[in-house]
């Protein structure tokens, strides 16, 4: 950066006491001596940690403006970065020059120096991110994508950006939002034929079908995307808007697919612990008393693979009253899921193979006519957080797959022509990136984990 | 990965002769030789050389399969690495296996050995991925927007998600996607209250104002997601849905803003020469002779920089005569702006301080009270490639400048949150990521760049 601005990170943790430094930031707290002197503790978010700031009367403006450097308040403080005569700290700086930025009214800023509740902050969206828990949060989702980024990238996969709006829809089922221009659209049945895509277009509820274009073309793949569910679901684990992760990749099987996501999800873990030290300390101690332990649960298993038909018979035999009751051929519920893989196996589980009558119909068909090449990876206080499938790259069994779905082969043709021509075996799965971050912090709220959280009556900021 | 297929990359360019290897891959040629044996060019993606195969009647399959691995049929191809005896390339593979994938009729599959036009490959976006043209453009695509988290990375910036959906207007003025989930919408002004938020959404033109709130509590962000105009503009160069980066820093300065954004550009132009070295001399030879000049330029020059005020007073004295009068106070347009990159300066240009009269509420007003700190980037062949600014930080300015827009500052409360509590100078910019990768291939037509162009009457795919 062109500014001679250094981040309170280097500060703390790099550069040399003796030097003349520049810091920025916001007051987290101040304390007056009454040897005219006062300590501020500052916070940029490059890290949890806070910079002490001594500075004492001499300095110019002092006695005009350090009532003014309350909580919340911006300042530039020039000085010495000294060694730190306490213990909780390496340096402090020892400011010569300030300069007051901007002021926080003690009266009227909404973040006082006490806890305030995770509902409240939702609220304040757009001060929350000035917080411990949200800073952390922060720099945590940004490790996560950026290592999914660079997961990919070494593996030679290809980022594709797919379309957000879409005419097509690719489970044949999600309750997805329309895209207008019209002053009044008909009602869902009518004509479109004048709105602004000639079409009834929709928000994407996923990339997949379009990266299969992409992985049948220029090899592996991946999107990172935001994604749409229009459902009316107000609960601690949906969201109406959230990003997605798919990889895609041809001569691809299901067990080199589950390996993949195995890779994926130890390598999102292992990053977060090596870089982001500070801010999952903070989670364990703060957050979740049991979030390093179920981290190195995961690092520290091969994840088990189990078939659809063990894991039913493992619950029937569980013994275990379910609210749902268990049946070959109905889907596995959160309560069946977390028995599984908290309960019974205490590790992360890929459970593979599972009826076709549950699944999509774009799932690889096993020789046994009843099950597809599904596979969906449950983690211990999460469930599921992988969904995958190998693809069904056989042009005749799709298309019967089609009919038996009730979906109209025309609308697929595109789709259909990468199995007419060159068709290759391909899978690939769906990480949502929200509830990765959930796993990683021990944050409870999927609102809390995405800065600006979109929900049933809730657009704001 | 955990299948033994090698990238043709690899074996192109990595593996040592002698080597037992599988490839896979689709056919770009083949060529049956009369003495029972044959040529086929196999392509991956994975880089925009083919590898040679060479296959004869000894092996397995060829007299039954060989006439079907024509062009677009898929193939897996085991055997051995050898030295080529031709120049063109340093390996060929010499089949000992080989397994048809999937086939590809000659009569009906859409990619035939010939030249295909641009337009008619928009209406196959299935299957146009498999061109040398679009193979080059998807590693270009990557490798930029590698560049582009890599960039900002290692610059200690965090990647932000600003909503996709949302009930603002960051511009005041853009036409934007209307979202609902009714059965039928009411007119634009009419009561939204039962919609899916309660009340109307649309989709985003722009993430700064939320990233903004980043910059303001945890640092230098940066924000990587699509953006989307309702405009009904059917030109080469306006996609309805786009992929936008905006890199919004606090503590910077409009100097320190045109700063990051030459860094920026430049990075972006080395880095597709170093690594895409084969991709870019593709479109060097094919698509437009000029583009290597064009981007030795941008990396050789020092970004001009000439205020808004300069600009119109050289547009005036330059005796052209223009489509759109210039004079001070107007917008400049595409005409000026390349005559002011190409003819007057031949260089990469930042234009700045543009009359506040012409610019959104958000830019910081200059003493002059005539000027804001506004700053657009000029490149030769391409025109405006970024627009940015110093963002107005003092509270009392912007409520005035609101009114001023028309605009109701109740809208915008928790922006103005943003000045009121420990405001700070902060600036960023917008870059386009398909007019960039126009810049970078020397392609002419932005639904080009993009896996599945959305424009007006199309969503198709």
């Amino acid at each position: 950066m062109a500014r001679p601005s250094h981040r309170i990170a280097s500060l703390l943790y790099e550069i040399d006491p003796g030097s003349q430094v520049v810091a920025s930031g916001w007051v987290r707290t101040r304390r007056d001596s009454k040897n005219g002197f006062s300590f501020i503790e500052l916070n940029d978010g490059s890290c949890m940690s806070n910079l002490q700031i001594v500075i004492d009367a001499s300095v110019p403006g002092y006695e005009e403006h350090i009532k003014e450097a309350g909580t919340g308040a911006s300042l530039e403080v020039r000085g010495e970065l000294k060694e730190s005569p306490g213990s909780k700290q390496r340096v402090e700086l020892h400011a010569s020059e300030f300069t007051l930025l901007g002021k926080a009214d003690g009266d009227t800023y909404p973040l006082q120096k006490k806890r305030h509740s995770f509902e409240y902050l939702r609220e304040i969206a757009h001060l929350r991110p000035r917080t411990n828990t949200f800073g952390a949060i922060a720099r945590v989702r940004n490790c996560v994508c950026r290592t999914i980024h660079d997961f990919f990238q070494e593996r030679g996969f290809l980022y594709v950006h797919t379309p957000i709006i879409t005419t097509s829809d690719c489970e044949g089922a999600g309750e997805m939002f329309t895209v207008t221009t019209l002053d009044q659209t008909p009602s869902s049945a009518g004509d479109y034929s004048e709105d602004f895509f000639g079409k009834k277009a929709s928000l994407t509820v996923s990339g997949q079908l379009e990266a299969e274009i992409y992985a049948c073309s220029v090899g592996p793949v991946y999107t990172f995307s935001p994604t749409f569910r229009a459902e009316n679901s107000n609960t601690t684990r949906h969201l109406s808007e959230f990003w997605m992760i798919e990889p895609e990749v041809p001569f691809f099987e299901l067990d080199d697919n589950m390996q993949l996501a195995e890779e994926f999800i130890k390598t999102l873990v292992q990053k977060c612990l090596d870089e982001c030290a500070e801010d999952m300390a903070f989670f364990n101690q703060r957050i979740d008393k049991e979030i390093m332990t179920t981290l190195r649960n995961i690092l520290d298993n091969e994840f088990r693979r189990i078939s659809y038909t063990e894991a039913v018979d493992l619950l029937l035999a569980s013994g275990k009253k379910w609210e749902y009751p268990v049946s070959w051929g109905t889907n596995l519920q959160a309560e069946h899921e977390r028995w599984l893989t908290e309960e019974h196996f205490g590790q992360p589980l890929i459970v593979y193979d599972y009826p076709r009558t549950i699944k999509p119909f774009y799932m690889y068909c096993n020789e046994d006519e009843k099950t597809v090449r599904a596979m969906d990876v449950l983690v211990p206080r999460v469930g599921e957080i992988i969904g995958g499938s190998q693809r069904e790259h056989r042009l005749d069994v799709l298309e019967k797959r089609l009919v038996e779905c009730g979906l109209d082969a025309e609308e697929y043709w595109w789709y259909l022509d990468l199995r007419r021509f060159g068709s290759v075996p391909h899978s690939g799965f769906g990480l949502g990136l929200e509830r990765a971050i959930l796993l990683l912090t021990g944050m409870q709220n999927i609102r809390d984990v995405i800065p600006f959280p979109r929900t049933p009556k809730n657009a704001e900021f």
